[in-house]
């Protein structure tokens, strides 16, 4: 579409219906409204295939309202992520429609029909890595993936791994959530054909440096295939997922 | 074909002609070669869809020889990264067929006919950054995509990456290869709808930290779906990009 | 046993009284349960010799009761650490027997007789040291070993540890807990001939930055046989310990 | 001005008014006043062409009131950073005449008539920056610097910077103010020709170690002509804004 | 420029002279040259205000002259920075008229007259620093600036400092470069009313960490004003000073 | 004493007065007592020439309170650093005859007549320095120095440091107290004949890291002479400075 | 007999035998031997129960020729680590029978017969880590061991570890060598119930970090049980394998 | 003797005999000589009481003969330290009366009568730290101490250390040398009175990082009384050791 509005604007030249001025000057411009704080990308669906994700920690409620509106009434899907729950609170009179995950710390909005364009499995080495789990999981699912879960199949009793591998390995992209040593990324990677995305949680305490170690190992692993996002960001590991898998159908 | 192999395990103990002991210990088995010092894993190629690459780092002419005639005894492609010139040097004579790469520091035997499974644009913030490069697009092509190359675009010059644009976004993948700050691959990132995925160099000085800033930036990186392999590891990126365009034909 | 299951589903097939994908599906299967938040491994204590030992941080009152009392349910002693005094005021109605050791922050609810494998000595450096120590001590009771605590020993008075030395190295293991410097366990190395396990803690401020000092000095003592756990690990210390102490009995 | 004190205190040793003991103290003496918990520095306006400007982090409202006094009674403007709001509560009624602006944490008391020596852009990569940016941008205002305002403009969505560059670009210094992974300052400054002075906020997560992931960044900016501030400092970018812009008069 | 040119482009379109294809493909290109293995962007001069600075660490020397030569046919002045004497000997037979600086590792041709467009001081904390104030200095002479050196003029003995500051402060930039611990950067700033720009090194020893100390030092100098570049980018900080002494005469 | 002590024993062994086995015994006790969680060292003003001091941080009131008494009861001073003001009010009524002094965090009880056995600076950078400049100054006196306080006379104002130094240069042993880039330790330094102890404090933000930048620059001082502590620990600094002062008249 | 020495002592000085100041004198003396350069520490032997090891990194060929010949005339056996071979061509002259082990870098004189304590097992994630291997296997050896060796039984085909298994846990302690993410660690423990000895290795690159990648992913190892020790220190964990192997015949 | 040419100024002033201009001039100017490449301060030894140290590492065999020199024409004794035995042969010819010590790397030629002020002791951990040792020994020895040595008495047999403790405790200032786990510094403050000065080196491997560890564990010592110079920086505690030393002989 962009490159058509462009050719709209240079045949509206050529058919001298736009003055030369006012074609440079909107060659420039692409649209984007201003809300006061933050600038709102409703062309990103177009151009990168999914609705902007507000972001909320570090925001205050009316600026999460407000970027929540305008993406609505822009039509998009809305997926709000890192609310805390008193955030949600503070909000959702403002948001009708909004349906809170209290785990995954997300909301959203959903406009369009469900898609499940291909299968995430999310594969996780203890219980409280299971904030970033379910991150992960819903943040997929808004994305248009089908989910499965496989938590706590960490390596330190590796028969519980293989005994879900069956399922586990049916996946389309498989994401590792793990924290203090994140050995789980190497097993599952060395044993999978697809790709693996890793996750390092903040979990831990002493020499895990907030999620250092983990992150570290992952990007260390000797299995090929493995790439990683940022500590405790299941929302990007999601978002890379739901890029790939939506890949296939986009050709 | 693992769990084939097992059921006619089974089927053969159930038939009696093979002894309880003997399942029991055929079971613990899977087949690999001890070299002595490597027991190369000719599973891999079914396990993962890609044949055991060899690392040549650390390793000795002979411990590179031996490995490197066994893949290719078991009928495999071979593929060997991080092998300096003089290391294949040393190696070349007793193996026959070898080509080698300078720039990319590899060396490959090709058995099989190539494929050309996906696209991966190979997109590059510097003259320096070369070699990292080089192993990617190098590993990419063996490991069975079609290869381009985007060198030299980086943001100091945004005007360049744009240019370059309707190339690059025809990729299946994009492995953007940058050292110093990294910012490459948030700016690719922002435009693209492929995956995206970061390799930092160790290109740089002072506080690049041998790139550590240019990691901690693409793991960072504002931009959605960027994920991010070891520093300098080109290897990785194209790995994980072969995996992501071997997907679709492999469901 | 793990074997001995193996054999009698071989036999059963052998004689025709499993089919083969029953027994296919089996052979993958190691039980465990779900308790949709932690698979809870009973094997663990025919597989390591000691129980799954419960880690409370951060998980909720009903995770944390829900899977002790399945570890309980399945006859096996329970040690749950990491459980500040809030969160085993929430579960103690829920586990009548448990009791509770605030220094130590964990609670136990032991079914077998004690044993008293072997002696295990905990060596201190100070006084805010102490939960530590109790962590590592208490662990050390509960896995199976009898405990001499030998506290405020540390290096800036060596005389002090010079005066219990006889004691000490009595002591089949011996743990030793230091903040600060770590400097403790090096003279402590250099006079004992019993396996030294350090454990550096997050006592200190400034440049101890939080336990690394104490562990960097105690990677590299210059006393053989020091080895280490993580920062505040008073468990993982008493773990290892008990592990050595029951080594001889086992054989 | 200080050389002509010197000079005139000569004259008077010359002129024999003046003893050589006195002379010899005064010649050590600078003025200044000691209000027995900061020295302030009146001399500062004429040495350095700014007022100092008083840092409230980690001091008491006595110390504050006391300082800021002292300051206008001396004649000079005030700026105080760094006031959180409950600070401001305790030493408003102290200071009339004093503004607060709680986004940049800051208040201030004109005496002088404004001035805007030259034209400062604030550039800014996300929301959450917001009160850094507001804390450099009030600074250069009341520095005596022209202010706007660019925020929202990061890389993620590179068009919404190429859309607002017409106005960036008359500025006389660009201030880019960014988290994360801190591109946007890389970006600006391959197409600026103004001095880009670049502030890394701690606004992130995880591997964003407080900010020093975008500060790596920008010290590691491929495109010329970036100087670095402290994270968050705000202030200190303005500061030194403000010297560039003024010094063209000064000469 | 660039604006005059798309307004051509258009004007040609409004006359029905350029088709609306080939002006939408032309609108996406930018005049840059590709040599294979670097664009050299001779916009640069126009956009930025210096022609491009060729980096030679990490280039072979037919890189370096490659990209040499096509600067030097584009019209614009050569300066080429990190050039170790081994790789100015390997090209110095393709660049006729270039001169090489071995304590700056610099060269340059020269093709436009001289400017003295302000006066940079380079201020020094000691001998060993010498190359990267060197670097520091030559590239301001050639990026248009008068230079004063100051060298060896440290903290350790202030007076040497304050014997030369009647010539420092005449300076419109201050350029302070400082290994160890960087204390030059503050005590300087804490004097001075122009701009000051900090150069850490890399000179020292054991805790410096390869300027690391005097880097972080550098940041949180209590003096206003101060801004860095990275560890011994004496180019870096002699372009932001050619950027902050051509501002006034660009106005 | 120690030596003449073992010589009794002997002397007495050699008179027939004592059993060889009880010699044995006492020959390893060296006297202390054992309260329980901390062993108080008695012999500790003999062999140091100071009392034990108490750290308070990380101790319980009941801790704090029976280390105190058993310290008086010896007939030793007392010195009880680190207590924060809570802490001091849950003690006060079991330690009568304490005074706590609230800047610098710090207790104490005399019963020997004060000392003033040298005279020790305390030179500081900042307001927000002082919790730590008055654990210093507290400590000297009480650990039997004479003291004088030049609080505020950092280097981004070197006119004040230079316009105290004739009382600072009589002093025997100068503690520098500095946050942020810990410059005034080498300035200091290159000015004065007594020995400096640097103290680095945490103030700062950002990059101060809590207080590892003025750490860092502090060792790679280029001024000979200086010495340096644990971040913020004024009572260590103390400490070394009556060492040092104490030395002459203890020969 | 240290304590038998003492009582000997003390007899004497009861029978009259032994003067005081002589008694005095020699209680403070414990056999050592004064090179020059190293005290030998021959009572080693019987304190801790193997002899001093010699370290060669960092001593000069005379030196280490020194420091051997005292070890052997004192009648214990010699092991030798750290020595490149071009160090132990300077020495064997000097040194008739000592056995060089290239691989493991160290040499041996055995005088005692060899001694088969207890069995430790070496597992080993990757070719390169060969070396440290060899160490940790050989001092196992010479310190007294049994000692099997399963080299590249790595994580990424965890098939090879699980097929190695029923040896691997016949061992009294298990080794584990790993770089990149010392994964293989954790899956060892998990399965082990024997000590497990983590010895990280500094192969790997990028964000490896010279081994930090693998020695924090050790420490924060999921799997209890697992002690660490520092990277490449074979040595230190076959010491402490054999002080645990040793310790059941000693009691 | 500073303020004496001060005041004798002033008199020239006030008799009339000096001008006021150059009266102004010459209160500027304190002594110094540019040689071009270093200003030698020769004023350091009235004000620091020891001559200018030459730091060699980093500078041409020129620049050290051209500063060694002036500071011998100047009168000095040159101590000239980090000076590699091959930069010695480059200037042994121009420095007459220059004595090498090759295992302290330094060189020296002394002009004034020996003195010994004050008795510093070197206590050291380890063969491989001796080149450390022998700096500090030999600059204290030539600013002016006695000094005695007392090498290898390391933690790991800490019997070795209290054998030696007669000796060291005589000592005006200790010197702790020690690389790896730096817990020596911690034993020997435990037990002295006199001052302890604690050099970290960088002897070790793996995680000491570079002597980090060390320096960490000094920083951190439980015991009081300690401060810490740079890692290896032996002639720094020298330097702090002759001050302390050199203090009561000069009040």
């Amino acid at each position: 579409m962009h490159s058509d509005r462009i050719r709209e604007l240079l045949e509206s030249v050529s058919r001298g219906e736009t003055e030369i001025d006012e074609a440079l000057e909107r060659l420039r411009m692409l649209p984007f409204e201003d809300t006061g704080y933050a600038r709102i990308d409703h062309h990103r669906q177009l151009r990168r295939g999914f609705p902007e994700v507000l972001f909320c920690q570090g925001k205050t409620p009316e600026q999460i309202t407000g970027i929540a509106r305008r993406i609505l009434e822009g039509g998009s899907d809305l997926l709000a992520t890192r609310c805390a729950p008193e955030a949600f609170e503070a909000v959702r009179a403002d948001l009708p429609g909004a349906v809170y995950h209290e785990e995954g710390r997300l909301f959203a909005v959903r406009l369009s029909p469900p898609r499940e364009n291909g299968l995430v499995a999310i594969v996780s080495g203890g219980t409280a890595d299971r904030p970033v789990c379910e991150e992960a999981a819903l943040c997929a699912h808004y994305l248009g993936c089908a989910v499965e879960r496989h938590y706590d199949v960490g390596v330190a009793g590796i028969h519980r791994l293989l005994s879900s591998w069956e399922r586990i390995r049916a996946a389309d992209v498989i994401i590792v959530v793990a924290g203090m040593e994140g050995a789980l990324a190497s097993v599952v990677a060395g044993l999978a054909d697809a790709p693996v995305i890793a996750v390092p949680t903040s979990v831990g305490y002493g020499a895990s440096f907030g999620g250092l170690a983990a992150l570290l190992a992952m990007l260390n692993s000797c299995a090929g295939g493995v790439t990683v996002v940022n500590i405790d960001n299941g929302f990007g590991a999601a978002y890379a997922a739901a890029v790939i898998c939506g890949r296939p159908s986009r050709r």
